[in-house]
């Protein structure tokens, strides 16, 4: 049976969830290719309600749920113990939720306020009201707002990208030799955009876009040709 | 041959380098007790030229002189492979290089600022005009103008850790289930106020303070021991 990912869908089927990304590219580098399922941020509650949860992504592999991009990777990695690991051993694990902390705390926060405006432009019109509504609370202020401060948010941006900087000049992937789940953390944060926005979130940086453009090219270039916005 | 390690002093004695305390850490979780030799700031350039190198850590092993923490903690680990790991693999390996790019990135520029005032009064004083000019070069104004802003620079600092907070909610170290080189990377880096400051780094905060306990009690209590600053 194949397996399953509810997935965040935009207007014209854009797949631009981070979260999502993450998940998706965990299960390619375990070799699996699952159906995914769309949902509009309005309709999330009620598909995975069977998960016990209120967010995606959530995995279903022979009937079991597994809702959450870090679980998911945990899941993967024990169901899947033969094949190749997404953490290269428990200290990798142990090492890779670091990188995750540092994701959701640091890099989606610096990432959210450059890019907000142009997610809003990519929703499904079903999810306009909703999605003003709960960001504008979020962050304090009104959408076209944020959009004014684009330069001030791309300098924190940047100085938030330091770390993955001076990795980068030292190895290929921020997990080393070889790409790993950490890598995919970080890169699914970056589909966020690449699927919304033509901003360079790198900001021109050559080691991270040489990263950046190695990623792109795993799994078949599964990231590269994902749907991106309409020019 | 008993190993040698080149080590920061300041007054009374006191070893407040934090990338000292992640080469004696690393050190000690390989199971070795080094000779240390204590240098003054304005004696590093003399003491350790022969290393080609002009900061310390260095570290002298059978007769191998190895500068710099990160590449001291690569050269125990390939030297002494029988002995227990600090990466434990290849991923550990690449993911720490990761906590230590966001530790000399993100961590010490936070710690920084909070730290120098205390840090001045605890050199030697034949460092205090050395120190006095080259930090106030760095960070473009005076000492005791830092120390007046320093609740400014605690809720930086305090943001800044944010990525430990969300790890350690989660596993009792950042590397996991065991300690393991990022913690002595960012433990060895918070060594630098424990040494010469009463500043609460961790800002009351009851995770990370129950790891830092963790922390003092490895190697017998090793960091636990080391002298601070005379109140």
């Amino acid at each position: 049976m194949t397996m399953q990912l509810y997935d965040l869908v935009g207007t014209g089927g854009l797949r631009f969830s981070p979260y999502c990304w993450r998940a998706k590219l965990a299960l390619a580098h375990k070799g699996f290719a699952p159906e995914t399922i769309p949902c509009k941020f309005t309709e999330i509650p009620n598909k995975v309600a069977f998960a016990d949860h209120d967010r995606v992504p959530v995995l279903v592999d022979e009937g079991t749920a597994v809702p959450d991009s870090w679980r998911i990777a945990l899941y993967l990695e024990d169901a899947y113990a033969d094949r190749p690991s997404l953490f290269g051993g428990e200290a990798g694990r142990g090492m890779a939720r670091f990188v995750n902390s540092w994701a959701d705390s640091v890099l989606i926060p610096a990432l959210a306020p450059v890019l907000l405006p142009d997610v809003f432009d990519c929703l499904d019109p079903a999810d306009t009201s909703y999605f003003k509504e709960t960001r504008e609370k979020r962050f304090g202020t009104s959408i076209p707002s944020l959009a004014e401060r684009r330069d001030e948010f791309e300098r924190r941006l940047a100085s938030a990208l330091a770390p993955m900087k001076v990795t980068l000049k030292r190895q290929p992937f921020l997990s080393g030799e070889t790409p790993l789940y950490p890598d995919y953390i970080v890169f699914g944060s970056l589909m966020w955009g690449r699927c919304t926005s033509d901003i360079d979130l790198l900001g021109g940086d050559e080691t991270l876009h040489a990263w950046h453009d190695r990623m792109l090219d795993l799994f078949d270039g599964l990231a590269r040709q994902a749907p991106r916005r309409a020019a």
